[in-house]
């Protein structure tokens, strides 16, 4: 699992002290291109290098406890991969709590073409190592 | 049903001139806000004037075709309304087809307080008039 | 003048109530890229169809009084016409007072290129309906 | 002076590959609460604990030359203390050149009162030791 520690600031927040829903998507987001960047594959370098991306096509999340300014949220990232396609599945905890949880779904899809390729190899061994056994 | 129409923007878009995922999530979220000030129960108010709020618990969403900066999106929101809770179900098209889709679900919950109660009649009944038959 | 209503919503506001900085900073971007698709020439178009670009090289702006969820603040935008660049002045009001205001200065370059341009006479007229006379 | 290190990410670019406009302000914005948590006086705790609060009256931003996702942007923040009143200074360094550089004009005011306050003894000693001697 991959695990970064997401720092809630006071911009992030709401009337009643707690993070808007769209300022904790954005954090989700980023701990995405974070992981493609520890992985050694950002997604600023695959489409210019490799000739393809990996296109959101779903995602699934449920809020289970609301974070405030100031709460350091670990948000863990576990790849769980398919022949053409990966699902990204997060669970961010604070104080031992699950504050929100889901996936994201994604699609390996070669730059302006149709339709799914198959997950390179190179890739693939690059996200194994934060899979799940 | 309710419906407004987002223009993606310049500052919206990515390398491909697609919009960002993130930048998708705030259309919706957006939508939601502009729905309930149409139906007089504006988010900003609620919690003030009545003492409750509509927490989002889930959301759920397809990606099913990019859009670009200029595209005229428009968004429709259905309520679907439980006794504790209600769903929103948004469609988003773009030139006729299905750009993304999915929905919210929000409890009704007093401002501060703990748990759902029931969804009081006046904002049941102005949801009501965009639900599906 | 460009004239454009930006309603300030619940997610762009602060635990005071007002709005964050930076979603003030969103609206002011909005305003521009609504102002060069109201005169024909949008940000997503005129590097594509034209080969040039407005880049952004100074933002000066004063926050005079808050705004609130809710609030409809009028945004106006005067551009000042120069050889290679342009000016935008904003002035936004809210229940008749100013709340925020300032200019962006931008200057007129080729797409990938070095150094300024003259802007082109057709943009250049197109701009001079909303200048100040 | 304090420093941070922003790292530009994928959604945080435009079609030409650098950074939009807003998401520097939203990067810069992030400094100032760092900063603040750094010395010990968050954003989300001055107005609670101490009752004041330091709202942005001027920013003052140029923009010298682009970013794009990948960089690792050192923003460096050195505070300038007036008697009601602070200055914050940036600057914002990739591969040795500035990038962009400014200033946020900031006011001490009571929460929910009007007009300035004296900077309290204790924040100010706080922030000078990041001020330039």
């Amino acid at each position: 699992m991959y695990e970064r520690v997401w720092t809630v600031r006071f911009s992030d927040t709401d009337p009643f002290g707690i993070a808007h829903y769209p300022r904790i998507v954005d954090a989700i987001h980023e701990t995405s291109d974070m992981f493609m960047q520890e992985i050694g594959f950002p997604f600023w370098e695959i489409s210019r290098k490799h000739g393809y991306g990996l296109p959101l096509v779903e995602m699934d999340f449920e809020f289970e406890s609301p974070v405030e300014a100031g709460d350091e949220v670990t948000i863990g990232l576990t790849p769980t991969l398919g022949d053409r396609s990966v699902r990204f599945d997060y669970e961010a905890r604070c104080d031992g709590e699950v504050a929100f949880s889901g996936y994201e779904q994604r699609v390996c899809a070669r730059t302006g073409g149709e339709g799914a390729v198959e997950i390179p190899d190179d890739l693939r061994a690059a996200m194994e190592r934060y899979a799940e056994e």
